[in-house]
């Protein structure tokens, strides 16, 4: 089910200012090692970007300069709320989706998607505090670590990426070789502990992030109500 | 026993080329949200870092003019071998540890460390493949995924940092913190395969990826056993 060896397959991911780091970094571990591949880290320009804790980050292909994708990557963080009506970004998702073969979302990244206009229908999933705001796009949500539909692919909050990046390796190339990868980056998780979920987590925890989160939460739910508000209206 | 919240903490996480970025941005992610604290991106200078992969970094620090650090994370991956004798790198790890908090290495930034002479007599660990180093280096090895010996933290291959990252957390700040951490990154692993360590994964897939390490394993070898002799004459 994997696609011929001595096909060479494109993948790109998008970096953005105020992203997650991790979200686009996790995946690009894996993605980046896929045999007979090459990764691009994609922007506008090629100027630095600081993620939402700082760290600088440089794009070596703009969009402009960008090819078909075979996989494009869409990461989240709080910066892809700036990006929900970037129509430079969002036809630039959109465009490739509609030739690439998967489109992989980490986080809420998968908003971004959503704006894009790939969500409706199908099956997603993104950070849980943002878990609300799918179905304003037209996506059915999951609880689940990585939801495939289709040709869309999408991970949960941060971390998540990573096990959707050997999913998605999987996919290109096989399992023996998201084995490979999976073995190369000692992924035999050992989480010291039981906090990775809202399920998970001590209640008094869930309270404390969720409301860190709540202004961004908020922010992402006004943002995608306009969005289905303008699509009943069209 | 975690450090008074009044108290500011300045962390630093060291770049090189070839390193492997996912040992150093998997940690970054908890370590530059620590509350009361500061993350500097450390190099000799500012210029765009490549890692293994390709991904460009940059830091936002350089060694000159960096403080004393509380806690210093040291990444690794295949070009952590060229710094092997690089005295400014070495003597920046070396200084910093004399007054830091903690030394974090992960992967084979834990080859950086016994270089730099912090792992006489220590317990530590490292990417598996590298494992059977640490001893040239006079450390104690131990196959954990974290290992702990007193101020000198280290992590196993590449993902370990995330683990590695939340008990240093832990041990700044205390548990609660490193669990609201664990929450906001969704660290809730879910690996698709079990293929992440020697003992799981399929022994096919072992033989591949030893192999693949091959030369990069005499390397260091040969690096730490020239270590070794010339600490013998010492």
């Amino acid at each position: 089910m994997s696609i011929a060896l001595d096909v060479h397959l494109k993948i790109g991911g998008i970096i953005f200012p105020d992203m997650d780091q991790c979200d686009f970094t996790g995946p690009f571990e894996a993605l980046a090692r896929v045999p007979n591949s090459s990764f691009m880290t994609l922007w506008k320009d090629k100027n630095p970007v600081r993620d939402l804790a700082g760290m600088q980050l440089l794009a070596d292909t703009t969009f402009e300069e960008a090819p078909q994708l075979d996989v494009l990557l869409v990461p989240g963080g709080h910066g892809q709320e700036a990006l929900m009506h970037d129509e430079t970004v969002l036809s630039f998702i959109s465009n490739q989706a509609a030739g690439a073969r998967y489109v992989f979302s980490v986080c809420t990244g998968a908003l971004l998607c959503g704006a894009a206009g790939l969500l409706q229908g199908k099956h997603a999933t993104t950070h849980w505090t943002a878990m609300e705001v799918l179905p304003l796009y037209g996506a059915i949500p999951g609880n689940e670590r990585v939801v495939i539909d289709d040709r869309f692919i999408s991970a949960g909050g941060v971390t998540a990426g990573i096990d959707g990046s050997l999913i998605v390796v999987s996919l290109l190339r096989g399992e023996k070789v998201a084995q490979e990868l999976q073995l190369y980056m000692a992924y035999d998780p050992q989480p010291p502990f039981q906090s990775g979920s809202p399920e998970a987590a001590p209640a008094d925890i869930v309270v404390t992030v969720t409301e860190r989160a709540r202004t961004i939460t908020q922010r992402r739910l006004i943002t995608g109500r306009a969005y289905q508000a303008a699509l009943t209206k069209a």
